[in-house]
């Protein structure tokens, strides 16, 4: 049986939500996604770094009821609330867009670079919820090709989970680390980050070479005799 | 097993939804029902029965995305949409709140008295969801102390799927009928209603009859002759 919603093959029939239930949580979901940015808008976003693309019009009242920073800014009264025009800073169009959408309708379609750059204005932003959509879409896409990429950007902004798994990757490539054109500038850029890769492959490496050892050696008397 | 959303117990196991998608669906209602009717609003209601109970705030750009009347009356820029102040006619102040925040939240604890206030309302704006979501409880809530005035309501607004449960509510109660104050108050006030129920339970009697008569009767040879 296949799941009318992201068409996946069913891993569990059982939920804890009854079929009616499920139906409403879905007609809710339509009914409350209808509302446009654009009608009757209060606010306009500029992405400072693309401003000749246009504004992204949106309402206080929906920025403010999804993320803290917006509610601080125009709670207390800031520039930025006065004029009606807040300019984000570092961030293309594409990207303001695809967040300002998600604020309104809980969704988005992501791809590698949409996920990273949304991640990123998700935390500015403290949007939990969008940030943890494209944690796990940078997760369930790491490959040896992005590992490097994701991991600097994870790094950059503490997301202990996708560290955790891009180390996991990277670690089983390790033959092919020195080749990697990222391997390189992060030696230069971040030298931490390097010394972080080693030592994730030492202690994996070691847990392998203990269990080897336990498994070949003959076992030793620890308690035998100090000399000094 | 109990629904964790009704706390029913499962009348099926087997959803259409897998058991992530479920998750997903609830955690996209709560972040969607976040907006705040007073939030930076742009628009007030005032119930124009009971306007001493002051103003109930909202967004235009809600109240577009979720009635199509409400679309009209903005999107002309009816004297409504320049002043910012609508005047709601024969309608309560807790039945305007309770409207307002259903477009906000899709929820709504309904009593008998909302409900019907309610369908009006809805039918009135056109908001199908919440006419769907009144019509659903005012036919599992129907009893015979209701029915009468349930059925003169729904005749009003043309409900059929009400109007039908009534009538069946009442025509298991005909033994009863003549003594009700509203069927008095009926005859008066309309007496085309009166008259259905009679032929409803015409039409359900003469079908019991026609059942007793077809197995006690023997059988007559219709194609006799016909003697003029």
């Amino acid at each position: 049986m296949k799941c009318k919603s992201c068409e996946c093959s069913f891993q569990e029939f059982i939920t804890d939500t009854c079929k009616q239930c499920d139906e409403d949580h879905k007609a809710k979901v339509a009914f409350l996604t209808a509302t446009q940015p654009a009608s009757f808008s209060d606010v306009v976003l500029f992405a400072s770094d693309d401003e000749a693309a246009g504004p992204v019009p949106a309402h206080k009242a929906v920025l403010v009821s999804r993320s803290p920073v917006f509610r601080a800014m125009f709670e207390n009264e800031m520039e930025e609330s006065l004029s009606g025009t807040i300019k984000i800073g570092e961030v293309s169009y594409r990207t303001l867009g695809a967040f300002v959408n998600f604020l309104y309708t809980a969704e988005v379609c992501l791809d590698q670079q949409l996920a990273y750059d949304l991640f990123v204005m998700a935390e500015k932003y403290q949007v939990q919820r969008l940030k943890d959509y494209c944690q796990k879409f940078l997760v369930s896409n790491l490959n040896w090709d992005n590992s490097l990429l994701t991991y600097t950007l994870a790094h950059r902004h503490n997301a202990k989970q996708i560290i955790d798994a891009a180390l996991t990757v990277i670690t089983d490539n390790m033959d092919k680390l020195t080749s990697r054109k990222e391997y390189t500038k992060l030696k230069e850029k971040d030298p931490q980050l390097v010394f972080e890769i080693y030592e994730a492959f030492l202690s994996r490496h070691s847990s392998f070479s203990f269990v080897r050892m336990a498994r070949t050696e003959p076992k030793k008397n620890i308690m035998g005799p100090f000399i000094f």
